[in-house]
C-alpha cells in the first residue's frame, strides 16, 4: 500500500478533507458540517472521525497515512500551528491546531493558512505548476492571496504577508472593511463589484440591472457579469472597474516579489474570459512600455479543492525536507 | 592571517572596491572612475587593478583573499552573473561580469543587483540586522529597492523584482520616467519632490524656494526639505507629499512580503528626523485600525559603504552555503 497524504481544509462552515497518493491523486474526499460554535475540542474530533469514516469507508487504513495537512483561516502562527484568531470561528483564541489534530489522529501534522495551502495547491498541481515565483489571488467576498518565491511560501514576519487585496490602489480612495481606504479589495471584490454596480444603478443610470435590484433587493457580481455579457452598458463599465483595479494590482505586485504567473482564483472567476481577458488588457494598459514582461496572466484550475491538495501536499514537502513533527 | 573577503560596487561614474575579515569589518577602501565608455574588458581590468593595489597598498595578501562579491546595476541575470543592459553603463550588453571578474582575480566571485547588495549590506551588519524579513527602498534620483524574505533575497522570475518605486499609488496618476503613470517614484524621489517644488513656484505659490529657482535655475530636493525646515509653507506641503507617499508604500509593501523592517537609504536620508517622522506619521495614518503592526521604519546606517559590505558578505553568504564558484 503506497502512502497517503491528508490534506483538510478548515472553514467556518465545512471542514473538507481529502486523502491523496504521492502523486497528489485525489483517491477520495469528503467533507462536514464545522459546527464552529462547538469550541475548538469538538471541532478538532469532527476532524478526526469525519477523517476516520472517509479512510474506512474508502478500504484505507490508518497505518497508511504519513502526515497530514491543515489550512485554517487566521491571523495565525504558522511555524508553531496556533489560530491566534479568526473572524469565522470565533471561539478560536491561541487555538493549538496542529499540535491537537496531530495527538487525535496519531499522525504528523503541518498547518498554513489557508489561502497560503490553497496557493500552493495551485503550485503543485494546478494553474501554477512549474513557476517558483507565483502570486496567488483568491477573488471572493475580499480578496486574499498567497506568495511563492524561489519554490517556498512568503509568510513575512508575524506570519502577515500577502494580504493583497489591502494593496491601496487609490489613495483616500473608497472605504474598505478593513478600516483602510482604497484598497483594491474595495473595488475589485465581489462584494465590492455588487456595491457599485448598487451604487450606479441607485444613481439613476440606464441598466438591466435596475430591474435585478427591484426584484431581488439587492445585485450580486455574478449579476453584474452576466448583465455585462449581454450587453448592459452600465454593468459593462462597473466590470470594467473591476478588471483595471485587478490589472494594475498585477502590475504593483510585478515590480514587488517579480513573478512568473499570476494566479487567480475563488467564485469570481466563474466569469471565464470575460473577466480575464479584460484583466489581461489593463494589465497591459498600466504596465511600463519597456520591454515586454514575460508575465503569465491566469485562472486557477483546481476549484475548491485547491485547499486540501495544498494541505497534503505541505504534508508531503514537510516529510522531504525532513520537517514532519 | 584571517580570510579575506572583497565587495566591489560597480556604478556608471566609480567603482567601489572595499576588503573585509570575516566578521565584516572593513579593514580598507577606495574607489576609481569606472571609465565606463572603454568597455567591459578595460573596466574589468580596471576593477582588477583597483582591487590588486587596495590589496598592495594595505600589506595584504591577494592569496588571502577567499571570495569577491560584485553589485553591478541591471537588468541582469544574477544566477549566471551576467550585466543584460545598463542605462549608466552603455557599452555593457550581455557582459558576464561575473566570469570576467572571477578569471581576472583568479578568485571566486559572486554577482548580484547593486540595490540587492546595498539591501544586503544592511541586513547583515546594518539597519537591517537581525531582520530576516525587511525591506529597503533607496531614495535618490530614482527610488530603487530590495526584498529579504525569510534570510534570503527576493529576486523574481528573471531577476526583476523588488521595482519598488514603480508600485503604482496613484491611477492615472503624475507621468514616470518609466513610462508609466503614478508611480510612487513620479511623487517621493528626490526628482519628484524636487520637480513637484519646482512646479509649485511655478503655479505662484509665495515661498522662500522661489529665490532658490531665480538664483540657481533650479530647484534640488535638499533646497526642498532645508525651506521646509526653515518652515516655509509651500516647502512643508510639497514635503508633505512625500512623506504622505513614502507612508502609503510602507502600507502596500507591508501587505505583500509582510516585513519586520522597512530600511530607507540614499541622499535624500540626509533629511532627518523631518522625513522619517512624517514617514511614520503617514503610515499610521494609513495602515488598517486592527491591531498595532510590528512594522519599524527606519533609516540605512552604513551609507555609500552598504554596497561594497553586502557585495562582500554575499561572497561569504554563497561560501557558507557551498556555492561559490
Amino acid at each position: 500500500m503506497s502512502e497517503i497524504f491528508v490534506g483538510i481544509d478548515l472553514g467556518g462552515t465545512n471542514i473538507k478533507v481529502g486523502c491523496f497518493n504521492s502523486a497528489l491523486e485525489l483517491i477520495c474526499k469528503t467533507s462536514a458540517a464545522t459546527e464552529a460554535d462547538m469550541g475548538p475540542a469538538v471541532v478538532v474530533d469532527r476532524i478526526g472521525e469525519t477523517t476516520e469514516k472517509l479512510l474506512a469507508d474508502n478500504s484505507l487504513s490508518i497505518e497508511a497515512v504519513e502526515a497530514v495537512g491543515i489550512g485554517a483561516p487566521g491571523p495565525s502562527n504558522i511555524a508553531e500551528g496556533i489560530i491566534l484568531a479568526a473572524p469565522n470561528l470565533p471561539q478560536f483564541r491561541n487555538v493549538p491546531l496542529r499540535k491537537m489534530l496531530s495527538e487525535r489522529l496519531g499522525k504528523p501534522a503541518v498547518f498554513e493558512n489557508d489561502a497560503n495551502a490553497a496557493c500552493w495547491g495551485e503550485y503543485v498541481v494546478g494553474a501554477g505548476k512549474g513557476a517558483d515565483d507565483m502570486v496567488f489571488f483568491t477573488l471572493g467576498t475580499g480578496i486574499g492571496g498567497g506568495i511563492i518565491s524561489n519554490g517556498e511560501l512568503v509568510h513575512g514576519f508575524s506570519d502577515n504577508a500577502a494580504e493583497l487585496g489591502h494593496i491601496i490602489i487609490c489613495t483616500d480612495g473608497r472605504l474598505c472593511g478593513c478600516g483602510q481606504k482604497g484598497c483594491v479589495e474595495a473595488y475589485a471584490s465581489a462584494n465590492a463589484t455588487a456595491a457599485r454596480a448598487t451604487e450606479t444603478v441607485q444613481a439613476g443610470a440606464e441598466s438591466s440591472l435596475k430591474k435585478v435590484l427591484e426584484e431581488n433587493g439587492k445585485i450580486t457580481c455574478r449579476n453584474v457579469f452576466e448583465h455585462s455579457a449581454a450587453g448592459d452598458a452600465p454593468a459593462k463599465e462597473i466590470t470594467e472597474g473591476t478588471a483595471s483595479a485587478l490589472g494594475l494590482l498585477c502590475v504593483d505586485i510585478l515590480h514587488v516579489t517579480g513573478p512568473q504567473r499570476i494566479v487567480f482564483a475563488g467564485g469570481m472567476i466563474a466569469a471565464g474570459d470575460l473577466l480575464l481577458n479584460r484583466i489581461r488588457h489593463y494589465f497591459k494598459h498600466y504596465i511600463w512600455p519597456l520591454n515586454p514582461e514575460p508575465l503569465e496572466i491566469c485562472f486557477a484550475t483546481r476549484g475548491e479543492d485547491a485547499g486540501i491538495i495544498g494541505a497534503a501536499a505541505l504534508a508531503q514537502h514537510a516529510k522531504e525536507q525532513g520537517k514532519l513533527c
